[in-house]
């Protein structure tokens, strides 16, 4: 298993406060929990524990225990396994204690922020596993959950991988449409250079190595080498070295990654960490 | 493959126009999309066509049309397969024309909804194409993901599959812990039919036979036989036949789906379909 | 006067902190409290009671209080007699203190807020008391005022009533328009069973005895028997016994309310409650 | 019955749109209008009319018209009668045409609006007629429904009334308990004018003959001369004359009001138009 | 240096923590401080204060604070010079301590709000300085920065200047638009005074000496000369006294101000105090 | 005069009609434009012209647009003079054609955004022509108006300068405060290179040519040298080129911008365009 990653800077609770007070008001609707309303009595008290069903990468407790402090201030916790550091099928995450109906009500919402965000996670730690060897890195994209993006962001860092783009706005990428309506890639780069500012990179996607050797000619910072086969990502990266990044993009798969990697490629550019990792089994076991 | 449902009922927009603009947000930031800003000149126009890479369920059409729709109304579509239609690989879904700028901006965020959406609907024909020899029907659980519970809800439906609650307030789900809270599952039935109006159902969650019996006795709604072996919940259907509908539900995957099926169960409860069904791949080709 | 009912679960502040936000800015506008705010020194200290200057069921306490809380988390408070209790004229309800500033700016929103909850209550416990020696229940309706629906079924809740849906969907009601749209009464019940849940119930309304039979056929959960005559009302409660719960509306009174649960229909359906019940007088008195 | 007043101006639809967008919302829930979804075939059409089932004056149907283009911009709508004017029991209001399912779906969203609406200004109507021999005018206060205050005020002015303060940030009025913070008065005045800007006006509440007098001293624009009997009342009016506005206030009802205007007061202070007005019944009569 | 106004009354937090929240969000976009947040250790302490870099009237502390407290509500204040005092340069105006990576990340939204409010208050201190031998009151316009007029009339007042209306609906003025609309200014008071209630001032302004003479004669409160001649403004405030307050407008500068405050008019009103003014530079020192 | 700059792209809607909106709610208040409202008849139609009343270049004629466009969306609009173009005195930007009503109302929220984004561009484009002869181009800071930054910065590329970072997340600027954190600068760009992605620049403040030295030797992308001397300014440049980027900043008014940018300094870096620049004077005339 690969070691967790250096540090996990915790979130600013301003970036996921008003996502997890949506969600909670998504599942309280107008008559809050009807069912835990109805059967705890006022004082009833709870302690229990979050815990990892499965074996996977943490992500996302303090996003899950914003629920909990959401519906009550007054409930405590105690981390027991900070983000970024894996966890065995059993294991405790975090320990919490307070009123019963809060802890109840707010569970679920918890839990589905939680157990996607470790999904993410695991996903992207397992696949950092296979390519570490050739000191690639795995980088997620724009394909993430509506309405979650910093989150899943965060949760692909908890595994190891890193950030591309966070929107359309922090950095250019110029992909084949936009090629396409510059007249050449050239022109779209020069078009780029005279809007943006100093502080933005500028990406070209190339399918060819005949695209690729014009847009290294224009002097980008990366590249993306889309959909090439394995010879040709083999050339582009060597024809790339020392001028500019190399990303391969793709259909990359945990089974391909290796592969891939091997071809000495900067960065590996995988979508599905995002829109497809399945959520890790994640529960709240409670003593009433 | 299952036939299409009779009726999938168009979302109003009132359900969803807010999160696509808030997913819109998310992905234009501060600063919008720089780099078609940069290229894209003022009257460039596109026409294209929303395609189905893979085969699978169409469900969220309207949802990702909103995306193009709130960048620019101007620009016109054409659907070309409704929602609760299966598509080939390759066919196209619908087509749009308009201003290329918008179009090119508002792209990845449609295509992040309907991805998603298809993907949990055509994960949901397939378990539903399974069990439905039995008269079985499969419903979604509320591990949605947060901020699209409605929207998934929709897409569960466009699959074939129908819908469990939609939060904790529109019916009544007695858990264990509920049971232990009260002291007993008769004194938590009490407690909620003191409380809930005459329109609300009662489900209660079982593990035993034993519990079943007295959940029976209770004349509760709907019983969800949780975690039971086949022997079990095939007797325990049997002893709920005419006194309630019967739910199991425990780590159901489509390859155990059919023998739980078989049990003579109503219902699978199954929480995947919305947290881990992977997205059906869907791209925008595009004719500038 | 009727007894307190069991037991009011109180309200997550989740359900209505919105809702108090919003009508403290509505009230202090861009410039805030200029009365107040010229006179009060910064020093300035209140203590005071919240008084029911009529006798009335009390509801809305903790939402009131939130007014206070929202201007200024230290004011410090004591109920006195908790939603749900009878209050006589004059008797205080809660106690509060801190400074006098934030206690006169929310002065008026809170008082809005407990006047019209408590005037609910009240009306719903009196009409309660008139019926409850016939075993009848006292609901109410959608018409709730605009942006007040959950706080409002709260208040009937507290005044001994009970809950119809909290909206269009949580439960089926199908009524004279939807009948016309599908045709028939028994289409109408096919296309609602063929979409939704099965934790959804269904409730018709009928018209005539005739219509009754035929939804008595049907198996609905519910029938609402709207505008019969005392007569039909009770011959139709009899043909429905033991097969559908039974719910008498329009026009009804204090004044006819007697009557009609004597024809031994489980439920009174009465919109006045919320739309037009007058708000109880409620009061700060403060010593500064 | 009082003339309708000279012209009412309609509201800036900005004014409403947000609180009838939330309370559509609050009524469609997460899954929308289950029962008309089911039923409703798409290609349905409706016409009809919006009815005041009793005689009443009219206010808010621009407001309750937009709950239904919020849910379809298509639906065309005929206003018949005016806002401000008096409609007879089982007159029509409006004409409405378009899809069957967001007409069905808008209906009470609208009808709530439209019958509180209609209730304030028919209540509002009735006393400014018994007054009007007087010159007396009705104002209303700022006990309004929380979060409805910009409509009621409207309602009111649609009745015949008139508006006190919107707010407590565009008018100062100065209470007893301001009186006793400030020490006096006078003090309190003082205070108010080093603040507050030169478009402001003050009024001062004041109990009894003494403070009436110390009030005009100060020359403040108005006096709200509160629960005085009718001859301090009478006495008060003619110290004011020409000094400044009077006010009359404190359990004035439509059985009081006459007398109470009868001391030549020029406006009676009402509470009740806006808290403890009844709904006018409204409904909305469909041809399917 | 003119002394500071009697008492600046603290904004109520509700009044900006909305627009600070907004900002906060703005800065720290999707991604949050991502150079901090890769360097601070999470135990990382700062101290340090908040200093004016040039002399100048201090306004907007508890604006700029509450930036930092809603990042951490743990980081501790002293505030060191009230808002409505004068800092000479290099003044500490708070002192803070906390975690260094909320204190980083707030920093420039905090000095934003700040800087800009301390600019009103300078401006406006310095013209009130130069007008106040002539007992002439500063006041404010309706020009005013998109979203923040409330903080920004505040910082006027802590600068010593006065506040015209707050928005559109707090007061009538009568402009040259207006009274062609109406045909005469005499039909347009009379249309005023038909719908307004009694709490509103009106004001009217006049280009010409004859136009004043009509406003005059209407008994409006206030009368604003624009753009006339210091001639005819001296003539117009002799006609005026005792009938109406006085208003001069148009292009007043400090350079002018003093010329136009010797006329004798009650007021003065300067559109760029909020429009043009100039932020004063305020820094955080900071030691780690 | 400077050129105007190649091309401005406009605004996408949703970058601005939120915030133009609130402004709008701002201005209106609940009671709306209570002067327009009593005085404009509903037939009376407007038709007028924004004008400069002098020069400027031109910025956010869209956004002033959408001020009327959000009150009435039947006014009409005749663009004159695009965005990043020079007005001379009393030249017509834009036309309109609508009811009287709503262009009276929106009239002062347009012009408010007008003249602050048309004072940045025409401040930024009088520097951007004083340095234009050396190559140097100009950029903003994240010294702008609290919820404007969008739509400042675009001002900015409307008077021909370039952006910064548009917030604290899109780019890398390891400041005096972040090197003390780390111990060094370079231990801060290695604990920045470990945590961001690779599309993210990074930029090291200086203030001394020993820091300078050390951040070149870091590979940096950009140097921001901070209040240096004009000598080690030019030193300090002819050092890093080819190197990185080098940014002056500190104090640069229009005034000392020559002298700096003749150093061969990459970029000027100026606050004051955002927080500063005086509002150019806009108004709108009208026909009625």
């Amino acid at each position: 298993m690969p070691e967790a990653p250096e540090r996990i800077t915790r979130l600013l609770p301003l970036i996921y406060e008003g996502i997890v007070r949506r969600s909670l008001e998504e599942d309280l609707g107008r008559a809050g929990d009807i069912t835990t309303d109805a059967i705890a009595t006022p004082g009833a008290l709870a302690s229990g524990s979050i815990v990892a069903r499965a074996p996977g990468r943490i992500a996302g407790l303090d996003v899950a225990l914003s629920a909990f402090r959401q519906l009550d201030p007054a409930i405590s916790f105690e981390i027991r396994l900070e983000d970024g550091s894996d966890a065995v099928a059993g294991q405790a995450l975090a320990l919490l204690e307070g009123q019963a109906r809060p802890i109840l009500s707010a569970e679920r919402t918890a839990l589905n922020f939680l157990g996607r965000l470790c999904g993410i996670a695991t996903s992207t730690r397992d696949v950092v596993a296979v390519v570490a060897p050739y000191g690639t890195k795995v980088v997620c994209t724009r394909k993430t959950t509506p309405g979650l993006r910093a989150i899943e962001k965060y949760a692909v860092r908890a595994g190891g991988g890193s950030n591309h783009r966070f929107g359309l706005d922090d950095a250019v990428l110029i992909k084949d449409n936009h090629r396409v309506l510059a007249g050449s890639l050239s022109e779209a780069v020069r078009r780029v250079r005279g809007c943006v500012g100093h502080m933005v990179k500028i990406e070209a996607e190339v399918d060819t190595i005949a695209q690729l050797e014009e847009a290294l000619g224009l002097g980008v910072d990366a590249v993306l080498l889309d959909n090439m086969s394995l010879e040709d990502l083999a050339r582009g990266v060597r024809m790339a070295r020392g001028r500019a990044i190399t990303e391969a993009s793709g259909g990359i798969t945990p089974e391909t990654a290796a592969a891939v990697a091997a071809t000495g490629v900067d960065l590996l550019s995988i979508g599905w960490l995002t829109h497809s990792a399945p959520s890790l089994d994640v529960s709240l076991d409670l003593s009433l």
